[in-house]
């Protein structure tokens, strides 16, 4: 066990085999024109500013400050993105970080690797991301994760894509899942109606066979970061065996799962999901049972974060149910544990002292 | 002492430090339309194809084939690219390969890291870069420096840019070294009246004064791989006083020393050139020479490779002075033997069976 972190799902014995291993940190950005339906996503103070939050989370990740826009990517109610959490987590755990464009619409002004994406439409017309695109970012993402593997680090992917949650839900339903309802979303009222009706428009005009191929499926209602993480993973797996992945994010994660077992079964065994206490108790969302439903062998973990004495009000509104996850807070966090160089508390005093450095650049 | 490296300036203190060490090797690509020049270089089948080596040498690097062409990029006479001895070489080393695209007119088909870079123009012109363009790759490559050197590895960074060592005399030259006559050439036949032509009409054209900073003089005569390559040792340099840095090429290097000793001189503690045998053994070139005058602290390192027994002719050929060095196989070849896991005749067996996959695939 490793003080802070919940088994949710699955057993420990992944979590044991990382103790004290080094890591890795992969964000992969994207966006789509799904973010801009009003309402869908917070991820933004405006349905526009979506377009500018993954790079502006890369910025801040790797510099502490953003570059494509000022100040950093906030909520509409102007609560801060969950980079401050990864940031602090990522510098505990002594993790390079690696970001990757999957498709953005606006490119971060640090460095980046290019895997070949295009920004992601909007679902509703059920053709997301032409077919050429999907195979070509799955097939640069997998030489990417080759090269990875070579470094021996547990490797662990985050993800910064405005709305991912409603892609998610689409390539869900589309393998068959009933995840209706089951989605997460950063805002404490998860606009449930309006995804599905966002997904079964989606559906109508994807006109999906049985006999797709899983890229095919992404390609009409998916995302660009769909092929990217899941050619990450399985290119990883491929060149070593012993290739061990944390996807770290929430629900999105649970698509990212369900394409993994349908492009790639084995590599399932070596992958676990790292989230945040608030996504597993999270009443409006059911990450815990979508895993289960799609391979129950597929560790959960959460790291029992709590801001609920957190000195500063944009942290503690955390606890109700705002942001909830993002940019790889919660699986950032995990490898900090796991690294055993610090505990709980040294984590939250990290995260505090990151946005104490924030507010006062303000 | 490594055995097949020969210590040809400085000591051997550094080689002992990285003995039995992991490595990254990242390999640093840019264009300029001074390879348009006709006679500048063979790193191309014809001037305009000078454009597609870089990108297809990364491609062959990480694929074992090219993308953007077909076949892999030769000389005009047919002479094979190093990258041939680069691929067979990092595999050795087990050193995982990150592709740098510093400023390509055309992109490579697999995984690059963007540092917002630029093709660099004709230095005849006198401004080669726009200084913005320099500035911004220096500082993103700092960044990816930084992210590097928290790998622990020893970082080492080659090159390919057709034109390079004409870019490099103009710099050198431009930094008060007499280096006419001394940079080298994949050519048997040195076309130093013609590079001497080409640096003095820049060195006209871009009215140098004494109070420029080293990034204006590169942005006037130098070419878009320097702000890259000095930036990513800087960064890694910055982020740990521990990093270690081979600079794996010929005499473009020594451009790269140059600079480096100019921008931050303590980094130049840690940072030695990688190269082969047909660099500090033509006559027509004088890295060793160069280094000296500019820090003779620095080591050189010369890997003893003999092409005269390989079984096919487009390797014999480099004993006739072709190709010499290039895409960083020096430097690759060092870190094989000095991971302490082959020698040097199972190098050159590695190298003759990834000629024959090649020859065979065709």
């Amino acid at each position: 066990m490793v003080d802070g972190v919940r088994v949710v799902s699955g057993d420990s014995g992944f979590l044991e085999d990382i103790r004290g291993k080094d890591f890795v940190f992969v964000l992969v950005l994207g966006t789509t024109d799904t973010s801009l339906i009003p309402g869908i996503t917070i991820a933004g103070a405006s349905p526009e500013l979506t377009h500018y939050t993954p790079p502006a989370d890369a910025e801040y990740l790797v510099l502490g400050r953003c570059r494509v826009i000022p100040g950093i990517p906030v909520t509409p109610d102007g609560i801060p993105t969950p980079a401050v959490i990864t940031r602090a987590a990522v510098k505990l755990a002594g993790a390079p970080v690696l970001v990757v464009d999957a498709g953005l619409r606006v490119k971060p002004l640090i460095p980046y690797v290019d895997v070949g994406g295009r920004p992601g439409g909007d679902i509703r017309s059920g053709s997301a991301v032409p077919l050429e695109v999907v195979e070509e970012v799955f097939y640069r993402s997998k030489l990417l994760g080759e090269q990875l593997a070579k470094l021996g680090r547990v490797i662990v992917v985050g993800e910064s894509i405005p709305a991912g949650t409603t892609t998610s839900l689409a390539v869900l339903v589309g393998l068959g899942y009933d995840a209706w309802n089951r989605v997460s979303s950063a805002s404490p009222i998860n606009p449930h109606g309006l995804k599905r009706r966002v997904v079964e428009e989606a559906l109508r005009n994807a006109k999906l066979r049985s006999d797709m191929s899983p890229l095919e499926l992404v390609s009409r209602i998916g995302d660009p970061i769909m092929p990217a993480i899941t050619g990450i993973v399985i290119g990883a797996f491929e060149a070593d065996r012993d290739s061990k992945i944390i996807l770290a994010g929430g629900t999105q994660m649970a698509s990212i799962v369900a394409l993994l077992k349908e492009i790639k079964r084995e590599v399932l065994g070596n992958t676990a999901i790292g989230t945040t206490r608030w996504i597993v108790e999270d009443r409006q969302s059911d990450l815990k049972g979508l895993v289960e439903e799609i391979d129950p062998s597929v560790p959960v973990y959460a790291v029992n974060l709590d801001f609920s004495r957190a000195p500063y009000p944009g942290l503690r509104k955390y606890e109700e149910g705002y942001v909830k996850e993002g940019v790889g807070a919660g699986g950032a966090c995990l490898i900090a544990l796991a690294s055993g160089r610090v505990g709980l508390e040294e984590l939250h005093n990290a995260i505090y002292e990151e946005y104490s450095r924030l507010v006062n650049a303000k």
